[in-house]
Protein backbone atom coordinates (compact mmCIF):
# COMPACT_ATOMS: atom_id res chain seq x y z
CA UNK A 1 0.00 0.00 0.00
CA UNK A 2 1.61 3.39 -0.66
CA UNK A 3 1.97 5.42 2.42
CA UNK A 4 -0.08 8.53 1.43
CA UNK A 5 -0.50 11.49 3.91
CA UNK A 6 -4.48 12.49 4.52
CA UNK A 7 -3.76 12.30 7.78
CA UNK A 8 -6.18 9.48 9.25
CA UNK A 9 -4.38 7.35 12.07
CA UNK A 10 -6.51 4.21 9.83
CA UNK A 11 -3.83 2.04 12.04
CA UNK A 12 -5.16 3.47 15.35
CA UNK A 13 -8.88 2.83 13.73
CA UNK A 14 -7.87 -0.63 12.72
CA UNK A 15 -6.57 -1.50 16.15
CA UNK A 16 -9.27 -0.09 18.35
CA UNK A 17 -11.79 -2.20 16.30
CA UNK A 18 -9.99 -5.11 17.07
CA UNK A 19 -9.88 -3.77 20.90
CA UNK A 20 -13.55 -3.35 21.08
CA UNK A 21 -14.40 -6.86 19.20
CA UNK A 22 -12.85 -8.07 22.36
CA UNK A 23 -14.67 -5.59 24.60
CA UNK A 24 -18.14 -4.46 23.56
CA UNK A 25 -18.60 -2.58 26.32
CA UNK A 26 -15.91 -0.10 25.68
CA UNK A 27 -17.82 0.36 22.73
CA UNK A 28 -20.62 2.13 24.27
CA UNK A 29 -20.89 5.91 23.63
CA UNK A 30 -23.30 8.65 25.28
CA UNK A 31 -22.88 11.73 23.12
CA UNK A 32 -24.58 14.76 25.18
CA UNK A 33 -25.70 18.42 24.05
CA UNK A 34 -27.93 20.88 26.17
CA UNK A 35 -29.68 23.69 24.88
CA UNK A 36 -30.76 26.47 26.68
CA UNK A 37 -33.50 28.86 25.35
CA UNK A 38 -32.58 32.31 25.30
CA UNK A 39 -35.72 34.36 23.63
CA UNK A 40 -38.52 33.22 20.41
CA UNK A 41 -36.78 30.48 19.01
CA UNK A 42 -33.47 31.43 19.51
CA UNK A 43 -31.53 28.79 21.43
CA UNK A 44 -27.67 27.86 22.58
CA UNK A 45 -26.89 24.52 22.78
CA UNK A 46 -22.82 23.52 24.29
CA UNK A 47 -21.26 20.41 24.32
CA UNK A 48 -17.99 19.33 25.63
CA UNK A 49 -18.65 16.07 27.84
CA UNK A 50 -19.57 12.28 26.73
CA UNK A 51 -19.01 8.78 28.03
CA UNK A 52 -17.12 6.33 26.44
CA UNK A 53 -14.17 3.37 26.28
CA UNK A 54 -16.07 3.01 29.60
CA UNK A 55 -15.30 6.24 31.43
CA UNK A 56 -16.24 10.14 30.85
CA UNK A 57 -14.61 11.79 28.09
CA UNK A 58 -14.14 15.48 27.37
CA UNK A 59 -13.72 17.62 23.88
CA UNK A 60 -10.65 20.08 24.51
CA UNK A 61 -12.85 22.79 24.60
CA UNK A 62 -17.04 23.62 24.93
CA UNK A 63 -18.29 23.90 21.45
CA UNK A 64 -21.51 26.65 21.41
CA UNK A 65 -23.93 27.09 18.64
CA UNK A 66 -27.10 29.22 18.39
CA UNK A 67 -29.87 28.22 16.75
CA UNK A 68 -32.98 30.41 15.32
CA UNK A 69 -35.21 31.02 12.40
CA UNK A 70 -34.83 33.02 9.51
CA UNK A 71 -36.28 36.22 9.64
CA UNK A 72 -38.70 35.15 6.46
CA UNK A 73 -40.45 33.57 9.45
CA UNK A 74 -40.82 36.33 11.94
CA UNK A 75 -37.36 35.56 13.72
CA UNK A 76 -34.01 37.27 14.46
CA UNK A 77 -31.92 35.05 12.33
CA UNK A 78 -29.41 34.35 15.71
CA UNK A 79 -28.26 31.02 13.94
CA UNK A 80 -29.36 28.12 10.89
CA UNK A 81 -32.40 26.53 12.17
CA UNK A 82 -32.24 22.88 14.30
CA UNK A 83 -33.30 20.91 10.62
CA UNK A 84 -29.60 22.77 9.25
CA UNK A 85 -27.59 20.90 11.96
CA UNK A 86 -28.35 17.80 10.67
CA UNK A 87 -27.13 18.37 7.04
CA UNK A 88 -24.18 19.91 9.15
CA UNK A 89 -23.70 16.37 11.23
CA UNK A 90 -24.31 14.64 7.45
CA UNK A 91 -21.54 16.33 5.26
CA UNK A 92 -18.62 16.33 8.26
CA UNK A 93 -19.71 12.54 8.34
CA UNK A 94 -19.38 12.12 4.87
CA UNK A 95 -16.13 14.08 4.12
CA UNK A 96 -14.90 12.05 7.06
CA UNK A 97 -15.83 8.95 5.37
CA UNK A 98 -14.10 9.79 2.17
CA UNK A 99 -10.68 10.77 3.76
CA UNK A 100 -10.92 7.64 6.32
CA UNK A 101 -11.80 5.36 2.89
CA UNK A 102 -8.67 7.02 1.09
CA UNK A 103 -6.18 6.51 3.50
CA UNK A 104 -7.10 3.15 3.68
CA UNK A 105 -7.08 1.93 -0.10
CA UNK A 106 -3.37 4.09 -0.34
CA UNK A 107 -5.71 7.22 -2.37
CA UNK A 108 -3.88 10.33 -1.84
CA UNK A 109 -6.83 13.23 -1.76
CA UNK A 110 -5.64 16.64 -2.60
CA UNK A 111 -9.44 18.34 -1.71
CA UNK A 112 -13.01 16.75 -1.20
CA UNK A 113 -15.85 18.76 -0.73
CA UNK A 114 -19.61 17.19 -0.06
CA UNK A 115 -22.55 19.46 -0.54
CA UNK A 116 -25.75 18.34 0.54
CA UNK A 117 -29.52 19.51 -0.14
CA UNK A 118 -32.27 18.52 2.04
CA UNK A 119 -36.01 18.64 0.66
CA UNK A 120 -38.29 19.93 3.47
CA UNK A 121 -41.81 20.50 2.77
CA UNK A 122 -42.17 23.15 5.80
CA UNK A 123 -46.38 21.91 6.11
CA UNK A 124 -45.08 19.55 8.17
CA UNK A 125 -43.35 21.49 11.34
CA UNK A 126 -46.40 23.79 10.94
CA UNK A 127 -49.11 21.31 10.84
CA UNK A 128 -50.75 22.39 7.94
CA UNK A 129 -51.61 19.03 6.45
CA UNK A 130 -50.90 15.81 9.32
CA UNK A 131 -49.75 13.78 5.92
CA UNK A 132 -46.46 15.82 5.16
CA UNK A 133 -43.75 14.14 6.84
CA UNK A 134 -42.02 16.59 9.47
CA UNK A 135 -38.54 16.11 8.02
CA UNK A 136 -36.51 15.76 4.94
CA UNK A 137 -38.34 14.18 1.91
CA UNK A 138 -35.28 13.48 0.36
CA UNK A 139 -31.23 14.74 0.84
CA UNK A 140 -29.02 15.27 -2.14
CA UNK A 141 -25.36 14.24 -1.67
CA UNK A 142 -22.51 15.78 -4.54
CA UNK A 143 -19.28 15.21 -4.11
CA UNK A 144 -16.03 17.26 -5.53
CA UNK A 145 -13.04 15.28 -5.20
CA UNK A 146 -9.50 15.65 -5.95
CA UNK A 147 -7.01 12.99 -5.57
CA UNK A 148 -4.43 11.11 -6.83
CA UNK A 149 -6.07 8.76 -8.44
CA UNK A 150 -8.50 7.31 -11.03
CA UNK A 151 -11.87 8.51 -12.25
CA UNK A 152 -13.16 4.59 -11.26
CA UNK A 153 -10.78 4.74 -8.06
CA UNK A 154 -12.76 8.01 -6.95
CA UNK A 155 -16.04 6.74 -8.22
CA UNK A 156 -15.34 3.71 -5.81
CA UNK A 157 -14.33 5.58 -3.25
CA UNK A 158 -18.13 7.29 -2.25
CA UNK A 159 -20.24 4.42 -3.08
CA UNK B 1 -55.29 34.20 25.94
CA UNK B 2 -52.90 36.04 28.34
CA UNK B 3 -50.50 38.17 26.81
CA UNK B 4 -46.47 36.49 27.03
CA UNK B 5 -43.64 37.74 26.41
CA UNK B 6 -41.55 34.62 25.47
CA UNK B 7 -40.84 36.49 21.72
CA UNK B 8 -42.32 33.61 19.55
CA UNK B 9 -44.24 35.60 16.88
CA UNK B 10 -46.94 32.97 16.96
CA UNK B 11 -49.33 35.08 14.98
CA UNK B 12 -46.43 35.19 11.97
CA UNK B 13 -46.11 31.45 11.91
CA UNK B 14 -50.39 31.06 12.17
CA UNK B 15 -50.91 33.35 9.04
CA UNK B 16 -47.99 31.20 7.35
CA UNK B 17 -49.31 28.36 8.03
CA UNK B 18 -52.89 29.58 6.61
CA UNK B 19 -50.95 31.23 3.24
CA UNK B 20 -49.28 28.08 2.54
CA UNK B 21 -52.16 25.64 2.84
CA UNK B 22 -53.40 28.08 -0.32
CA UNK B 23 -49.60 27.43 -1.93
CA UNK B 24 -48.19 24.45 -1.55
CA UNK B 25 -45.45 25.33 -3.38
CA UNK B 26 -43.92 27.97 -1.00
CA UNK B 27 -43.58 25.79 1.38
CA UNK B 28 -40.99 23.74 -0.67
CA UNK B 29 -38.01 24.39 0.96
CA UNK B 30 -34.38 23.21 0.58
CA UNK B 31 -31.76 23.86 2.90
CA UNK B 32 -28.05 23.05 2.03
CA UNK B 33 -24.66 22.49 3.60
CA UNK B 34 -21.00 22.24 2.29
CA UNK B 35 -18.64 20.42 3.92
CA UNK B 36 -15.10 21.41 2.91
CA UNK B 37 -11.93 18.57 3.87
CA UNK B 38 -9.27 19.94 6.28
CA UNK B 39 -7.07 16.87 6.94
CA UNK B 40 -7.51 13.72 8.96
CA UNK B 41 -11.19 13.87 9.77
CA UNK B 42 -11.36 17.16 10.03
CA UNK B 43 -13.92 19.05 7.71
CA UNK B 44 -15.36 23.04 7.75
CA UNK B 45 -18.80 22.79 7.02
CA UNK B 46 -20.33 25.99 5.64
CA UNK B 47 -24.14 27.48 5.81
CA UNK B 48 -25.37 30.43 4.53
CA UNK B 49 -28.10 30.00 1.62
CA UNK B 50 -31.46 27.98 1.38
CA UNK B 51 -34.03 28.16 -0.97
CA UNK B 52 -37.27 28.81 0.09
CA UNK B 53 -41.31 30.77 -0.26
CA UNK B 54 -40.62 30.06 -4.15
CA UNK B 55 -36.88 32.22 -4.34
CA UNK B 56 -33.52 32.16 -2.97
CA UNK B 57 -33.14 32.94 0.82
CA UNK B 58 -29.70 33.86 2.55
CA UNK B 59 -28.97 33.70 6.47
CA UNK B 60 -27.77 37.03 7.61
CA UNK B 61 -24.40 35.90 8.03
CA UNK B 62 -22.88 32.70 6.66
CA UNK B 63 -21.97 29.81 9.58
CA UNK B 64 -19.25 27.86 9.91
CA UNK B 65 -18.57 23.96 11.51
CA UNK B 66 -15.70 22.37 12.26
CA UNK B 67 -16.13 19.18 12.66
CA UNK B 68 -13.57 16.17 13.92
CA UNK B 69 -12.96 13.08 16.20
CA UNK B 70 -11.70 13.19 20.03
CA UNK B 71 -8.80 12.64 20.88
CA UNK B 72 -9.30 9.20 22.18
CA UNK B 73 -10.20 8.35 18.77
CA UNK B 74 -5.83 9.32 17.20
CA UNK B 75 -7.35 12.78 16.18
CA UNK B 76 -6.98 16.10 17.06
CA UNK B 77 -10.60 17.45 18.59
CA UNK B 78 -10.83 20.15 16.53
CA UNK B 79 -14.44 20.25 16.64
CA UNK B 80 -17.42 17.62 18.02
CA UNK B 81 -18.18 14.66 15.84
CA UNK B 82 -20.52 14.53 13.31
CA UNK B 83 -23.26 12.46 15.30
CA UNK B 84 -22.73 15.27 18.16
CA UNK B 85 -24.23 17.67 15.11
CA UNK B 86 -27.47 15.29 15.05
CA UNK B 87 -28.19 15.97 19.06
CA UNK B 88 -27.61 19.97 18.55
CA UNK B 89 -30.36 20.05 15.83
CA UNK B 90 -32.41 17.78 18.10
CA UNK B 91 -32.17 19.70 21.38
CA UNK B 92 -32.38 22.82 19.36
CA UNK B 93 -35.65 21.81 17.94
CA UNK B 94 -37.16 20.96 21.48
CA UNK B 95 -36.01 24.11 23.06
CA UNK B 96 -37.95 25.94 20.10
CA UNK B 97 -40.92 23.46 20.09
CA UNK B 98 -41.28 24.27 23.42
CA UNK B 99 -40.96 28.05 23.59
CA UNK B 100 -43.68 27.99 20.45
CA UNK B 101 -46.00 25.52 22.13
CA UNK B 102 -46.20 27.44 25.42
CA UNK B 103 -46.19 31.50 23.29
CA UNK B 104 -49.56 29.81 21.72
CA UNK B 105 -50.73 28.45 24.95
CA UNK B 106 -50.23 31.96 26.74
CA UNK B 107 -47.55 30.44 29.51
CA UNK B 108 -44.94 32.67 30.07
CA UNK B 109 -41.26 30.86 30.20
CA UNK B 110 -38.04 32.03 32.50
CA UNK B 111 -36.07 29.49 31.58
CA UNK B 112 -36.05 26.07 29.29
CA UNK B 113 -33.54 23.62 29.17
CA UNK B 114 -33.72 20.30 27.38
CA UNK B 115 -30.55 18.16 27.62
CA UNK B 116 -30.32 14.89 25.49
CA UNK B 117 -28.32 11.86 25.71
CA UNK B 118 -27.57 9.99 22.22
CA UNK B 119 -26.44 5.88 22.86
CA UNK B 120 -24.23 5.11 20.64
CA UNK B 121 -22.78 1.69 19.91
CA UNK B 122 -19.53 2.62 18.45
CA UNK B 123 -18.88 -0.88 16.68
CA UNK B 124 -21.53 0.34 13.85
CA UNK B 125 -18.93 2.16 12.13
CA UNK B 126 -16.14 0.95 12.92
CA UNK B 127 -17.68 -2.07 11.31
CA UNK B 128 -16.80 -4.54 13.93
CA UNK B 129 -20.16 -6.36 13.14
CA UNK B 130 -22.81 -5.79 11.42
CA UNK B 131 -25.90 -6.33 13.11
CA UNK B 132 -24.49 -3.50 15.34
CA UNK B 133 -26.47 -0.55 14.14
CA UNK B 134 -24.48 2.53 12.97
CA UNK B 135 -26.41 5.58 14.77
CA UNK B 136 -28.31 6.24 18.08
CA UNK B 137 -29.80 3.53 19.64
CA UNK B 138 -31.92 5.54 21.50
CA UNK B 139 -31.76 9.10 22.30
CA UNK B 140 -33.25 10.59 25.96
CA UNK B 141 -34.64 13.74 26.77
CA UNK B 142 -34.24 15.54 29.71
CA UNK B 143 -36.69 18.87 30.34
CA UNK B 144 -35.69 21.75 33.09
CA UNK B 145 -38.43 24.53 32.66
CA UNK B 146 -39.53 27.26 34.76
CA UNK B 147 -42.39 29.13 33.84
CA UNK B 148 -45.73 30.94 35.23
CA UNK B 149 -47.56 27.63 35.11
CA UNK B 150 -48.60 24.52 37.00
CA UNK B 151 -46.79 21.79 36.85
CA UNK B 152 -49.80 19.98 34.89
CA UNK B 153 -49.45 22.74 32.10
CA UNK B 154 -46.00 22.10 32.06
CA UNK B 155 -45.97 18.19 32.00
CA UNK B 156 -48.46 19.29 28.83
CA UNK B 157 -46.04 21.50 27.34
CA UNK B 158 -43.98 19.06 26.86
CA UNK B 159 -46.12 16.04 25.88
Amino acid sequence: MTTVANGVNVQALLEAREVLREAPGAAQFTWRASSKWQNGVHSTTRIQNFFGLGEEQQHKTEAVFDADHPEVFAAEDNGITPIEYLLVGLASCLTAGVASVAQNRGIQLRSVEATVDGNHDIRGILGVDSDVRNGFNDVKVTFNIDADASKQDIEALVA
